[in-house]
């Protein structure tokens, strides 16, 4: 059973506050912020989310860059983290140093700050979870089901950066230089959730793979999506279908993808190269259900498993 | 290295906000909601907080319990709660379906809400972490650095029930009428709120040992501190010095103790009386430093170790 299932199942039903969104986004509001503050959580767990010999200066930025993703596909900026965890009796001091250093270097970066948390022994490997709030714009976030028939699907970032570095660790090519983008995520940078407040009408993170999340989007929009692999941004370049579909459906992307209306694409593609954003136009949104995606102008078979999930 | 040591050597420096008071409360104040939106996380590992054969719906309210506690010492009310799960392989579907539903009636019976969340896989045992923010009252948070001299140092309930329910678990003895009080803490009622909010100069809960948090209210108010051992509630009653100190240093009791006037103690008795809350005057706070304990009429000499730490 996937953590989608887990969730929609046993605890969907629990989230009835309306901020919740019975937790069909990924972050929630606040009832306490007027709309305008928005919390979310994730977790790493060793030996999951991370390898055991991964730098602990790693970890600790991508725990932050997981959750900042979060916040900041929502058009919102980070404010305040709350962090638990898990240290195994093993792990020695000098890692803990190591690992707060980092953490709060990193939320500095993104102009958050440490509030609270907790710390405990773990029997076995390290585990951890921040949770973190943000501060939205004044429409407050931008959701993942506000796409309109019509709009264009845009992606920042590259795609498969995460995956190709994984792969590499796993076959123990430790020179690959995508290796940096599995430990450490490289996000859109703050400056994102500036054109996300003026031109998305919603949006979200890619953390499960593109073209799971994009099926997601367009279903929360209650709309059809098509992407055309052409286009996509691969990282490292993926010229044949098979491994084109491998990257876009891996996870741990951590770009944002999000729909903004055709009348706004000059004036998003004047923005992104002003301010040295790279994104990218992938798609559209239509009346209707489902996923297409396309290559070389034509719709291609599509595996039945879309999403990677931890789990 | 005990927790308090981890989080003062390497987070503490970290927790530049106003309201994190450097992580020396167990709760952080929001700053979004001026001074009256607390949040606080604490996390439950099984082998460290719980057994592994402790029934899940334990396992559910004692870790909503134990954010409760933290946020009702600060006499503000549980709002919302986001939720992190790490969930063995081997655990059965069974068990999350009665976790899932003995979270969300724990945490309807404070109040309060699951806005969010995340699940993942855990390769050893369960663990879980809350996230919990509460609304305080006018004055904003109770803080534990807010005792006078001269005040009385009052508890709720009764200290001591954890400690002999875990010696009960321990040595087999199943049908100990104190396990229920080590698998779910018993809290003060929500009401206690409002007598926190009417009396009490400062406050803080007891999951650490009463001796132990004692001497960390008076530090944080920069005061000393008197406890009379005749005069504490020990669950089961304790007549030995030994046996009192035992119960006084051990954790999990989640009682509240608090500091007000002495001028207020009539209405405290009226107000506890009325209200049918269990509360005890036990000392009293002076200038200086340290922490006296009284038996007899007499100090007793004190163990190092005051404090239990999950370690």
């Amino acid at each position: 059973m996937g953590e989608r299932d887990w969730i929609s199942r046993y605890f969907a039903p629990l989230a009835t506050a309306q901020g919740a969104d019975a937790l069909r986004d990924d972050v929630a509001e606040l009832s306490t912020g007027n709309g305008r503050i928005i919390a979310t959580v994730d977790a790493l767990v060793e030996g999951v989310h991370f390898f055991p010999d991964d730098p602990v200066e790693s970890v600790a930025r991508k725990l932050v860059r997981t959750n900042v993703s979060d916040i900041i596909a929502k058009g919102a900026r980070p404010l305040e983290a709350l962090l638990t965890l898990g240290w195994p009796h093993g792990r020695p001091e000098g890692d803990l140093a190591r690992f707060a250093g980092a953490l709060g270097t990193e939320l500095a970066d993104w102009g958050a700050r440490l509030v609270g948390g907790d710390t405990t022994a773990s029997p076995q490997g390290l585990f951890l979870s921040l949770t973190l709030t943000g501060q939205c714009g004044p429409d407050g976030p931008v959701r993942r089901s506000g796409a309109q028939a019509g709009d264009a699907l845009w992606v920042t970032g590259e795609i498969g950066a995460a995956c190709r570095g994984y792969r590499a660790l796993r076959e123990g090519r430790a020179d690959d230089p995508h290796i940096a983008a599995y430990r450490e995520p490289v996000l859109a940078p703050l400056r994102i959730t500036d054109m996300l407040q003026a031109y998305a009408t919603g949006s979200m993170d890619v953390s499960d793979g593109l073209l799971g999340d994009a099926r997601m989007f367009a279903a929360a929009s209650r709309l059809s999506v098509r992407v055309d692999l052409d286009a996509v941004p691969f990282a490292g370049g993926a010229p044949d279908l098979e491994e084109r579909l491998a990257l876009a459906s891996w996870g741990d992307d951590y770009q944002v993808l999000f729909s903004a209306p055709e009348s706004a694409t000059p004036k998003i593609q004047a923005d992104a190269t002003e301010g040295g954003l790279r994104i990218t136009r992938i798609g559209t949104f239509a009346p209707g259900t489902g996923l297409t995606a396309l290559m070389d102008g034509t719709a291609v078979n599509l595996p039945e498993t879309l999403g990677f999930e931890h789990g």
